[in-house]
């Protein structure tokens, strides 16, 4: 290991969103991490801030580029460096998307459940939510393609949006799959955002795909949305890229982010980008190893102390999905007592919507011994539930 | 003095908007400056960055604190802490309120010639500019209320956007002023957005008076937009305050800022913020003497060069408004003349409507030397210009 995955960084006291909890309190929710970023993006942020002035910035043709070459060389996409926009962030893309390609009230389709952040880009908006859920069985989700067609064939869906690898199960949807959805959109005429976000935490026995990538029809009717935020843990520096082949959508969505003041780039966003992209490989290849570890870590002690959980199958993000079936339909009252019990703070599942009132979300994107003592708190809380709940 | 103000910032290269100009050439158009920031600001954020997490951040109480006490201490207006509402820049501002508080095709009035973008925000919104034309008599601006009363008095007529210290004729509106537009604006039931960015930049003879500040009527009829950016030189750290005494307005201000997704800071812009109304005050006392100098500098150069020429006589804002009415009604022409000669690029003034045409603003925060290479390049192209057109 060259880099260090190790050592706690303490985010007590630094405005993080996550941290901003009781000081027992042990935060496993939020997608962000607690490792230190990659040292080449840091580096570049203190390189930039040298230069001492913080003025307005230009968004320049290397930021396009390191997009093109990231996602050539990692993932097989060729991306014109045209098709780039920089944005504030992946969210704030998808809210300005939605209002501008869809209408006041048109239906905006999501599979769930999926990113709870999507229903308040759809609803704050004034758009309808048209929750097309997954099939759950065995423990693992697919598209439940007659419900996504009879939704998509409303003539007030204009817009998919699609997740993938498709947050908090972490599915990698496979070609088949996404040819089979992006192939329906075309027929029904709804417009794809496709969030890609967590893409480079795909495991990696899985293959991603983009769906842009798919076929030459399919990527003239999709929005990409990428980012190395999830990835290198840099989300508070706001840089996001949105893809789009097709000029005409291309153009409507250059003007829809202008307007509403998400295209111009901090003073750090354009640096952080290019240095992950450029020289963040090395750290991410031993991210991926350590998330692997983690994910055996918590997978064992979990399912070994509490037969009746299953931790669904993952196959991308640093986010387990644990079934709760067996002990809850409501695992915000187990969430709520398990931060209560012991200060371990996770994601209730049904703020996901579809099944998610039966799931539990787990960050486990942190150093081995925070991870323990998460572990060890779960444990605790829950033998308490479960002698206090039979 | 303390302070490095005449060491010149190398900026070509670093994806700065301004400096995104040829080798040869000289820009002193966009508002940010040629210094480097106050020394307690960069170190703010070296403190920051060896955090070197880099998630999502809240907004910290102290935040609205600094921001409330700045006020308190240099413009004696009480901000109660509650009012203050953080967003990423004061564009970004302007353009959600526009949008959460007025509809399409509603009258938004400014005072013309006033700072370009507000047009953008309307526009941008399909909303309708109507401009006030200040009177200008005498090298002086004032406010024609006759003309401004009837426009506020048009039914379709919801929204003022108000510029207080004006940019870019540099006016600090008084007291009597201030609350005679602020009056008529609560009698004809149209808000006021006071767009006070260059307050803190008010020239040592004058005093800033905040709108919101003249009384408690016009106080629940104002949203004053704020921030350090301009005064601290931090443009691309994309930090600002909305503070808005009335709680209806703030309730809605609040949800269309985060549905507008520029309600979430970067991991820099909070960091930024305190730093400078916290220990920014020795260093922004000393730039006010150097801006001072700077202004005369200029001044008795290019009066003394070209006695058609006046440069409006300032009381705030780095930035010289020069009267060329004598010379030309075209000063896109003359500016593109004077930078095609000389690589000088200053801004033409009929961007900012009004009588703006017969005006150049020149933007003259940068060390010393490279203020006299500035205005050895414009008399030199303004002999060439004349001698060629007379
Ligand atoms: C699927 C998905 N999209 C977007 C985001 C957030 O993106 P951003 O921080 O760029 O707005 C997340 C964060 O967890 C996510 O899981
Ligand atoms: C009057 C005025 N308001 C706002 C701004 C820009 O504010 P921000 O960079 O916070 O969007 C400027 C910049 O020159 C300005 O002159």
């Amino acid at each position: 290991m060259n880099f260090d995955f190790k050592t706690p960084v303490n985010r007590k006291g630094t405005h993080s969103y996550k941290w901003d909890v009781e000081d027992h309190e042990l935060p496993m929710w939020v997608a962000d991490m607690d490792f230190k970023t990659a040292p080449a993006i840091t580096q570049a942020i203190l390189n930039r801030t040298h230069q001492d002035a913080f003025g307005y910035n230009i968004v320049p043709q290397s930021f396009y580029d390191s997009v093109a070459k990231w996602w050539k060389k990692r993932h097989h996409w060729d991306i014109d460096p045209k098709w780039v926009m920089f944005c504030s962030g992946v969210v704030p893309a998808i809210s300005s998307i939605v209002r501008k390609m869809t209408q006041p009230q048109e239906h905006v389709i999501v599979l769930s459940p999926v990113y709870n952040i999507f229903y308040n880009s759809i609803i704050n908006n004034n758009r309808i939510v048209v929750e097309s859920k997954l099939n759950y069985q065995n423990e693992t989700y697919s598209i439940n393609f007659e419900d996504l067609e009879a939704k998509l064939s409303d003539p007030k869906s204009t817009l998919l949006i699609f997740c993938n690898p498709h947050n908090p199960i972490g599915k990698v949807w496979d070609k088949e799959t996404l040819k089979k959805v992006g192939d329906l959109c075309i027929k029904h005429k709804v417009l794809i955002i496709s969030d890609e976000i967590h893409c480079d935490l795909t495991h990696p026995e899985y293959t991603y795909t983009p769906m842009a990538s798919i076929s030459h029809d399919i990527s003239q009717n999709t929005i990409t949305c990428i980012s190395p935020t999830k990835t290198f843990n840099l989300a508070g520096l706001q840089t996001s890229a949105i893809v789009v082949a097709n000029e005409t959508v291309r153009k409507q969505v250059h003007r829809g982010i202008n307007t509403d003041e998400v295209a111009e780039p901090n003073t750090f966003a354009i640096q952080a980008c290019e240095a992950a992209f450029n020289h963040g490989e090395p750290w991410l290849n031993e991210l991926l190893m350590i998330l692997q570890e983690n994910r055996e870590t918590l997978t064992q002690a979990i399912t070994s102390a509490f037969s009746e959980l299953k931790i669904i199958q993952s196959e991308a993000t640093y986010l387990a999905w644990l079934d709760c079936s067996n002990i809850t339909d409501d695992t915000q009252a187990l969430c709520d007592y398990i931060r209560k019990e012991t200060g371990l703070y996770l994601s209730a599942g049904h703020i996901f919507g579809g099944n998610g009132d039966q799931f539990i979300r787990w960050n486990y994107a942190c150093p081995k011994t925070i991870l323990e003592d998460g572990i060890s708190r779960f444990i605790k809380a829950l033998t308490h539930y479960q002698s206090n709940h039979t």
